[in-house]
Protein backbone atom coordinates (compact mmCIF):
# COMPACT_ATOMS: atom_id res chain seq x y z
CA UNK A 1 0.00 0.00 0.00
CA UNK A 2 1.09 3.16 -0.61
CA UNK A 3 1.73 5.61 2.43
CA UNK A 4 -1.82 7.77 1.66
CA UNK A 5 -3.55 4.18 1.52
CA UNK A 6 -1.73 3.47 4.49
CA UNK A 7 -2.91 6.71 6.65
CA UNK A 8 -6.29 6.06 5.39
CA UNK A 9 -6.67 3.27 6.35
CA UNK A 10 -5.35 3.83 9.98
CA UNK A 11 -8.00 6.72 10.15
CA UNK A 12 -10.78 4.28 9.49
CA UNK A 13 -9.74 1.65 11.43
CA UNK A 14 -9.89 4.76 14.77
CA UNK A 15 -13.28 5.94 12.70
CA UNK A 16 -14.36 2.11 12.92
CA UNK A 17 -13.80 2.20 17.02
CA UNK A 18 -15.05 5.41 17.05
CA UNK A 19 -18.68 4.36 15.28
CA UNK A 20 -18.62 1.24 17.32
CA UNK A 21 -19.43 3.36 20.10
CA UNK A 22 -21.23 6.51 19.81
CA UNK A 23 -22.56 5.33 16.04
CA UNK A 24 -22.44 6.34 12.75
CA UNK A 25 -24.75 9.90 13.34
CA UNK A 26 -21.98 10.62 15.84
CA UNK A 27 -19.47 10.03 13.43
CA UNK A 28 -18.56 13.41 12.53
CA UNK A 29 -15.12 14.86 10.71
CA UNK A 30 -14.92 17.25 14.06
CA UNK A 31 -15.18 14.15 16.12
CA UNK A 32 -12.99 12.04 14.17
CA UNK A 33 -10.21 15.00 13.72
CA UNK A 34 -9.85 15.04 17.27
CA UNK A 35 -9.69 11.56 18.09
CA UNK A 36 -6.59 11.19 15.03
CA UNK A 37 -5.28 14.26 15.80
CA UNK A 38 -5.72 15.52 12.47
CA UNK A 39 -7.05 18.37 11.59
CA UNK A 40 -10.47 18.76 10.05
CA UNK A 41 -9.04 20.10 6.58
CA UNK A 42 -6.57 17.22 6.37
CA UNK A 43 -9.56 14.79 6.78
CA UNK A 44 -11.86 16.33 4.36
CA UNK A 45 -9.03 16.01 2.37
CA UNK A 46 -9.39 12.64 2.38
CA UNK A 47 -12.98 11.82 3.05
CA UNK A 48 -14.89 15.13 1.37
CA UNK A 49 -18.08 14.77 3.23
CA UNK A 50 -19.71 12.94 6.34
CA UNK A 51 -22.04 10.81 3.97
CA UNK A 52 -18.56 9.69 2.56
CA UNK A 53 -17.09 8.97 5.25
CA UNK A 54 -19.63 6.76 6.98
CA UNK A 55 -19.62 4.85 3.87
CA UNK A 56 -16.14 4.17 3.67
CA UNK A 57 -16.11 3.49 7.84
CA UNK A 58 -19.09 1.03 7.42
CA UNK A 59 -16.94 -0.97 4.24
CA UNK A 60 -13.78 -1.11 6.74
CA UNK A 61 -15.90 -2.49 9.38
CA UNK A 62 -16.91 -5.16 6.66
CA UNK A 63 -13.17 -5.78 5.97
CA UNK A 64 -12.12 -6.43 9.36
CA UNK A 65 -14.65 -8.49 10.08
CA UNK A 66 -14.14 -10.75 6.98
CA UNK A 67 -10.48 -10.70 8.03
CA UNK A 68 -11.01 -11.89 11.94
CA UNK A 69 -14.29 -13.70 11.31
CA UNK A 70 -14.92 -14.97 8.14
CA UNK A 71 -11.60 -16.14 6.32
CA UNK A 72 -10.60 -17.91 9.66
CA UNK A 73 -13.69 -19.71 9.34
CA UNK A 74 -13.37 -21.05 5.98
CA UNK A 75 -10.21 -22.37 6.43
CA UNK A 76 -11.61 -24.86 9.32
CA UNK A 77 -12.92 -28.36 8.14
CA UNK A 78 -16.46 -28.58 6.36
CA UNK A 79 -19.50 -28.74 8.78
CA UNK A 80 -20.43 -28.92 11.76
CA UNK A 81 -17.25 -27.45 12.87
CA UNK A 82 -17.24 -24.87 10.23
CA UNK A 83 -20.29 -23.58 11.51
CA UNK A 84 -18.96 -23.36 15.04
CA UNK A 85 -16.23 -21.44 13.77
CA UNK A 86 -18.20 -18.85 12.86
CA UNK A 87 -19.75 -18.39 16.01
CA UNK A 88 -16.18 -18.45 18.13
CA UNK A 89 -15.29 -16.07 15.44
CA UNK A 90 -18.48 -13.73 15.92
CA UNK A 91 -17.90 -13.89 19.83
CA UNK A 92 -14.16 -12.64 19.66
CA UNK A 93 -15.06 -10.14 17.01
CA UNK A 94 -18.31 -8.68 19.36
CA UNK A 95 -16.41 -9.44 22.62
CA UNK A 96 -12.89 -8.16 21.97
CA UNK A 97 -12.38 -6.41 18.88
CA UNK A 98 -14.25 -2.85 19.05
CA UNK A 99 -14.37 -0.63 21.97
CA UNK A 100 -18.23 -0.78 21.22
CA UNK A 101 -18.72 -4.34 20.21
CA UNK A 102 -20.32 -5.67 17.02
CA UNK A 103 -20.69 -2.51 15.39
CA UNK A 104 -23.26 -3.88 12.41
CA UNK A 105 -25.54 -4.78 15.52
CA UNK A 106 -25.42 -1.45 16.89
CA UNK A 107 -25.79 0.34 13.22
CA UNK A 108 -28.82 -2.06 12.14
CA UNK A 109 -31.11 -0.53 15.48
CA UNK A 110 -29.78 3.01 14.28
CA UNK A 111 -30.23 2.60 10.87
CA UNK A 112 -33.31 0.33 10.00
CA UNK A 113 -35.24 3.74 10.21
CA UNK A 114 -33.04 5.90 8.32
CA UNK A 115 -33.55 5.45 4.11
CA UNK A 116 -30.18 6.08 2.00
CA UNK A 117 -26.68 4.71 0.69
CA UNK A 118 -25.82 3.95 4.49
CA UNK A 119 -28.80 1.54 5.17
CA UNK A 120 -28.64 0.23 1.95
CA UNK A 121 -25.02 -1.01 2.53
CA UNK A 122 -25.35 -2.39 5.80
CA UNK A 123 -28.50 -4.04 3.93
CA UNK A 124 -26.49 -5.69 1.77
CA UNK A 125 -23.66 -6.50 4.41
CA UNK A 126 -26.19 -8.41 6.40
CA UNK A 127 -27.71 -10.12 3.56
CA UNK A 128 -24.27 -11.52 3.35
CA UNK A 129 -23.51 -12.84 7.00
CA UNK A 130 -27.02 -14.20 6.90
CA UNK A 131 -25.96 -15.97 3.66
CA UNK A 132 -22.83 -17.45 4.46
CA UNK A 133 -24.58 -18.67 7.82
CA UNK A 134 -26.79 -20.51 5.90
CA UNK A 135 -24.64 -21.18 3.11
CA UNK A 136 -21.78 -22.82 6.22
CA UNK A 137 -24.80 -24.77 7.49
CA UNK A 138 -25.30 -26.38 4.12
CA UNK A 139 -21.80 -28.17 4.55
CA UNK A 140 -22.83 -29.38 7.63
CA UNK A 141 -25.72 -31.21 5.28
CA UNK A 142 -22.94 -31.90 2.35
CA UNK A 143 -21.05 -33.93 4.97
CA UNK A 144 -23.88 -36.07 6.04
CA UNK A 145 -23.86 -34.08 9.77
CA UNK A 146 -26.87 -31.82 9.73
CA UNK A 147 -30.57 -32.92 8.36
CA UNK A 148 -30.82 -33.08 4.87
CA UNK A 149 -34.20 -31.96 5.09
CA UNK A 150 -32.62 -29.05 7.36
CA UNK A 151 -33.94 -25.34 6.50
CA UNK A 152 -30.40 -23.69 6.38
CA UNK A 153 -32.01 -19.84 6.18
CA UNK A 154 -34.27 -20.96 9.32
CA UNK A 155 -31.08 -22.48 11.28
CA UNK A 156 -29.09 -19.01 9.77
CA UNK A 157 -31.50 -16.82 11.30
CA UNK A 158 -31.80 -18.68 14.82
CA UNK A 159 -28.20 -18.16 14.77
CA UNK A 160 -28.31 -14.87 14.20
CA UNK A 161 -30.83 -14.80 17.01
CA UNK A 162 -28.05 -15.92 19.36
CA UNK A 163 -25.90 -13.71 18.30
CA UNK A 164 -27.62 -10.35 19.03
CA UNK A 165 -29.23 -12.23 22.61
CA UNK A 166 -25.18 -12.25 23.12
CA UNK A 167 -24.87 -8.94 22.17
CA UNK A 168 -27.18 -7.59 24.69
CA UNK A 169 -26.55 -9.23 27.26
CA UNK A 170 -23.14 -8.78 27.60
CA UNK A 171 -23.16 -4.93 26.23
CA UNK A 172 -26.10 -3.61 28.32
CA UNK A 173 -26.62 -6.34 30.60
CA UNK A 174 -23.05 -6.98 31.46
CA UNK A 175 -24.02 -10.44 32.02
CA UNK A 176 -20.70 -12.65 33.01
CA UNK A 177 -23.28 -15.75 31.53
CA UNK A 178 -23.45 -14.49 27.97
CA UNK A 179 -20.89 -16.60 26.42
CA UNK A 180 -21.66 -19.55 28.45
CA UNK A 181 -25.65 -18.98 27.80
CA UNK A 182 -24.99 -18.08 23.90
CA UNK A 183 -22.86 -21.74 23.58
CA UNK A 184 -25.54 -23.42 25.29
CA UNK A 185 -28.48 -21.81 22.90
CA UNK A 186 -25.73 -22.84 19.62
CA UNK A 187 -25.36 -26.33 20.82
CA UNK A 188 -29.07 -26.58 20.97
CA UNK A 189 -29.72 -25.27 17.22
CA UNK A 190 -26.50 -27.77 16.46
CA UNK A 191 -28.42 -30.64 17.97
CA UNK A 192 -31.53 -30.44 16.46
CA UNK A 193 -30.02 -29.47 13.20
CA UNK A 194 -27.93 -32.76 13.51
CA UNK A 195 -28.96 -36.06 10.99
CA UNK A 196 -30.45 -38.78 14.18
CA UNK A 197 -27.79 -40.93 15.04
CA UNK A 198 -24.54 -38.43 13.44
CA UNK A 199 -22.52 -37.40 16.78
CA UNK A 200 -20.80 -34.28 17.47
CA UNK A 201 -17.42 -34.55 15.03
CA UNK A 202 -14.06 -34.06 16.24
CA UNK A 203 -12.26 -31.14 14.89
CA UNK A 204 -9.59 -32.09 11.97
CA UNK B 1 -56.24 12.11 35.27
CA UNK B 2 -55.97 16.44 35.87
CA UNK B 3 -55.57 18.55 32.61
CA UNK B 4 -51.56 19.15 33.21
CA UNK B 5 -51.62 15.20 33.31
CA UNK B 6 -53.16 14.28 30.61
CA UNK B 7 -51.01 17.23 28.16
CA UNK B 8 -47.99 15.29 29.85
CA UNK B 9 -48.69 12.03 28.86
CA UNK B 10 -49.61 13.04 25.20
CA UNK B 11 -46.74 14.73 24.38
CA UNK B 12 -44.70 11.78 25.85
CA UNK B 13 -46.46 9.39 24.07
CA UNK B 14 -45.63 11.67 20.61
CA UNK B 15 -41.99 11.66 22.61
CA UNK B 16 -42.17 7.85 22.79
CA UNK B 17 -42.82 7.32 19.00
CA UNK B 18 -39.96 9.69 17.82
CA UNK B 19 -37.32 8.19 19.82
CA UNK B 20 -38.11 5.03 18.19
CA UNK B 21 -37.69 6.46 15.04
CA UNK B 22 -34.48 8.84 15.77
CA UNK B 23 -32.96 7.17 18.79
CA UNK B 24 -32.78 9.37 22.69
CA UNK B 25 -30.06 11.24 21.67
CA UNK B 26 -32.10 12.32 19.22
CA UNK B 27 -34.89 13.68 20.85
CA UNK B 28 -34.10 17.02 22.10
CA UNK B 29 -36.59 19.45 23.89
CA UNK B 30 -36.66 21.49 20.11
CA UNK B 31 -37.37 18.85 18.07
CA UNK B 32 -40.23 17.69 20.26
CA UNK B 33 -41.75 21.19 20.20
CA UNK B 34 -41.54 20.62 16.49
CA UNK B 35 -43.81 17.38 16.30
CA UNK B 36 -45.81 18.28 19.00
CA UNK B 37 -46.37 22.16 17.78
CA UNK B 38 -45.49 23.65 21.33
CA UNK B 39 -42.69 26.18 22.08
CA UNK B 40 -39.52 25.31 23.45
CA UNK B 41 -40.47 27.07 26.63
CA UNK B 42 -43.72 25.32 27.40
CA UNK B 43 -42.23 21.86 27.43
CA UNK B 44 -39.46 22.88 28.80
CA UNK B 45 -41.91 23.78 32.10
CA UNK B 46 -43.11 19.68 31.47
CA UNK B 47 -39.32 18.49 31.24
CA UNK B 48 -36.76 20.56 32.50
CA UNK B 49 -34.38 19.40 30.72
CA UNK B 50 -33.32 16.76 27.68
CA UNK B 51 -32.33 14.25 30.70
CA UNK B 52 -35.68 14.27 32.61
CA UNK B 53 -37.38 14.18 29.10
CA UNK B 54 -35.16 10.99 27.77
CA UNK B 55 -35.97 9.46 31.57
CA UNK B 56 -40.25 9.86 31.42
CA UNK B 57 -40.06 8.79 27.64
CA UNK B 58 -38.55 5.95 28.74
CA UNK B 59 -40.57 5.11 31.61
CA UNK B 60 -43.73 6.23 29.07
CA UNK B 61 -42.58 3.34 26.80
CA UNK B 62 -42.25 1.17 29.80
CA UNK B 63 -45.73 1.24 31.16
CA UNK B 64 -47.04 1.21 27.27
CA UNK B 65 -45.08 -1.92 26.57
CA UNK B 66 -46.68 -3.32 30.51
CA UNK B 67 -50.04 -2.39 29.15
CA UNK B 68 -49.90 -3.92 25.07
CA UNK B 69 -47.70 -6.58 25.77
CA UNK B 70 -47.29 -7.49 29.63
CA UNK B 71 -51.07 -7.35 31.68
CA UNK B 72 -52.70 -9.43 28.29
CA UNK B 73 -50.42 -12.15 28.78
CA UNK B 74 -50.62 -12.16 32.31
CA UNK B 75 -54.63 -12.80 31.70
CA UNK B 76 -53.78 -15.78 29.59
CA UNK B 77 -54.08 -19.02 30.95
CA UNK B 78 -50.73 -19.94 33.07
CA UNK B 79 -48.03 -22.08 31.32
CA UNK B 80 -47.31 -22.52 27.38
CA UNK B 81 -50.40 -20.44 26.55
CA UNK B 82 -49.28 -17.56 28.28
CA UNK B 83 -45.54 -18.18 27.32
CA UNK B 84 -46.87 -17.92 23.51
CA UNK B 85 -48.82 -14.75 24.81
CA UNK B 86 -45.58 -12.77 25.32
CA UNK B 87 -44.22 -13.46 22.61
CA UNK B 88 -47.43 -12.64 20.43
CA UNK B 89 -47.82 -9.50 22.48
CA UNK B 90 -43.93 -8.28 21.34
CA UNK B 91 -44.13 -9.00 17.68
CA UNK B 92 -47.77 -6.98 18.14
CA UNK B 93 -45.93 -4.27 19.83
CA UNK B 94 -42.52 -4.32 17.82
CA UNK B 95 -44.55 -4.75 14.73
CA UNK B 96 -47.27 -1.81 14.79
CA UNK B 97 -47.23 0.16 18.22
CA UNK B 98 -44.61 2.41 17.60
CA UNK B 99 -43.31 4.23 13.95
CA UNK B 100 -39.90 2.56 14.67
CA UNK B 101 -40.36 -0.94 15.95
CA UNK B 102 -39.91 -2.11 19.47
CA UNK B 103 -37.82 1.24 21.31
CA UNK B 104 -36.00 -1.01 23.60
CA UNK B 105 -34.17 -3.17 20.88
CA UNK B 106 -33.06 0.55 19.75
CA UNK B 107 -32.19 1.63 23.10
CA UNK B 108 -30.26 -1.02 24.17
CA UNK B 109 -28.06 -0.44 21.31
CA UNK B 110 -28.00 3.39 21.17
CA UNK B 111 -27.31 3.11 25.23
CA UNK B 112 -25.38 0.45 25.89
CA UNK B 113 -21.87 1.78 25.88
CA UNK B 114 -23.10 5.56 27.62
CA UNK B 115 -23.14 5.26 31.34
CA UNK B 116 -25.83 7.28 33.52
CA UNK B 117 -29.68 7.53 34.94
CA UNK B 118 -30.87 6.46 31.42
CA UNK B 119 -28.79 3.73 30.36
CA UNK B 120 -29.43 2.62 34.34
CA UNK B 121 -33.09 2.63 34.11
CA UNK B 122 -33.03 1.02 30.68
CA UNK B 123 -30.97 -2.12 32.35
CA UNK B 124 -33.60 -2.65 34.86
CA UNK B 125 -36.71 -2.62 32.19
CA UNK B 126 -34.36 -5.51 30.61
CA UNK B 127 -34.11 -7.15 33.37
CA UNK B 128 -37.69 -7.19 34.35
CA UNK B 129 -38.62 -8.11 30.98
CA UNK B 130 -36.04 -11.00 30.85
CA UNK B 131 -37.01 -11.98 34.35
CA UNK B 132 -40.81 -11.85 33.31
CA UNK B 133 -39.73 -14.41 30.48
CA UNK B 134 -38.70 -16.89 32.82
CA UNK B 135 -41.01 -16.45 35.36
CA UNK B 136 -44.11 -17.03 32.87
CA UNK B 137 -41.88 -20.18 31.53
CA UNK B 138 -41.75 -21.27 35.18
CA UNK B 139 -45.90 -21.42 35.17
CA UNK B 140 -45.28 -24.04 32.33
CA UNK B 141 -43.46 -26.20 34.97
CA UNK B 142 -46.02 -25.56 37.46
CA UNK B 143 -48.73 -26.60 35.31
CA UNK B 144 -46.67 -30.19 34.45
CA UNK B 145 -46.20 -28.56 30.30
CA UNK B 146 -42.65 -27.94 30.42
CA UNK B 147 -39.64 -30.39 31.75
CA UNK B 148 -39.14 -29.08 35.56
CA UNK B 149 -35.63 -28.95 34.89
CA UNK B 150 -36.02 -26.55 32.08
CA UNK B 151 -33.48 -23.60 32.81
CA UNK B 152 -36.01 -21.09 32.54
CA UNK B 153 -33.43 -17.86 32.20
CA UNK B 154 -31.83 -19.53 29.38
CA UNK B 155 -35.00 -20.50 28.24
CA UNK B 156 -35.82 -16.18 28.64
CA UNK B 157 -32.55 -15.96 26.79
CA UNK B 158 -33.04 -17.90 23.77
CA UNK B 159 -36.92 -16.39 23.38
CA UNK B 160 -35.30 -12.66 23.36
CA UNK B 161 -32.90 -14.10 20.80
CA UNK B 162 -35.89 -14.85 18.41
CA UNK B 163 -37.33 -11.26 19.41
CA UNK B 164 -34.03 -9.55 18.47
CA UNK B 165 -33.62 -11.53 15.35
CA UNK B 166 -37.04 -10.60 14.05
CA UNK B 167 -36.60 -6.88 14.95
CA UNK B 168 -33.47 -7.27 12.63
CA UNK B 169 -35.43 -8.78 10.03
CA UNK B 170 -38.42 -7.22 9.68
CA UNK B 171 -37.06 -3.43 10.39
CA UNK B 172 -33.77 -3.58 9.01
CA UNK B 173 -33.73 -6.51 5.69
CA UNK B 174 -37.74 -5.79 5.61
CA UNK B 175 -37.87 -9.68 5.45
CA UNK B 176 -41.87 -10.54 4.85
CA UNK B 177 -41.41 -13.81 6.26
CA UNK B 178 -39.88 -12.57 9.72
CA UNK B 179 -43.17 -13.26 11.41
CA UNK B 180 -43.31 -16.74 10.16
CA UNK B 181 -39.72 -17.77 11.13
CA UNK B 182 -40.18 -16.21 14.06
CA UNK B 183 -42.39 -18.30 15.00
CA UNK B 184 -41.40 -21.31 13.73
CA UNK B 185 -38.25 -20.30 16.20
CA UNK B 186 -40.24 -19.88 19.01
CA UNK B 187 -42.31 -23.24 18.34
CA UNK B 188 -38.83 -25.15 18.26
CA UNK B 189 -37.88 -23.76 22.04
CA UNK B 190 -41.19 -24.76 23.02
CA UNK B 191 -41.20 -28.65 21.96
CA UNK B 192 -37.52 -28.38 23.51
CA UNK B 193 -38.90 -27.25 26.93
CA UNK B 194 -41.82 -29.25 26.64
CA UNK B 195 -41.88 -32.65 29.37
CA UNK B 196 -41.72 -35.57 27.05
CA UNK B 197 -45.33 -37.53 25.95
CA UNK B 198 -46.68 -33.85 27.14
CA UNK B 199 -48.79 -32.36 24.12
CA UNK B 200 -49.52 -28.42 23.11
CA UNK B 201 -52.23 -27.34 25.44
CA UNK B 202 -55.32 -26.32 23.81
CA UNK B 203 -56.19 -22.02 24.88
CA UNK B 204 -59.14 -22.08 27.92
Amino acid sequence: MRKGELTRTAILDQAVQVASRVGFAGLSIGRLADTVEMSKSGLFAHFQSKEQLQLQVLDRARRSFVDVVVRPALTAQRGEVRVRALLEGWLAWSGGFLDGGCIFVAAAAELDDQPGELRDALVRSERDWLELLATVAGTAIGEGEFRPDLDTEQFAYEVHGVMLAHHHASRLLHDVRAGERSRRAFDSLVRAARLPGSSRPSPA
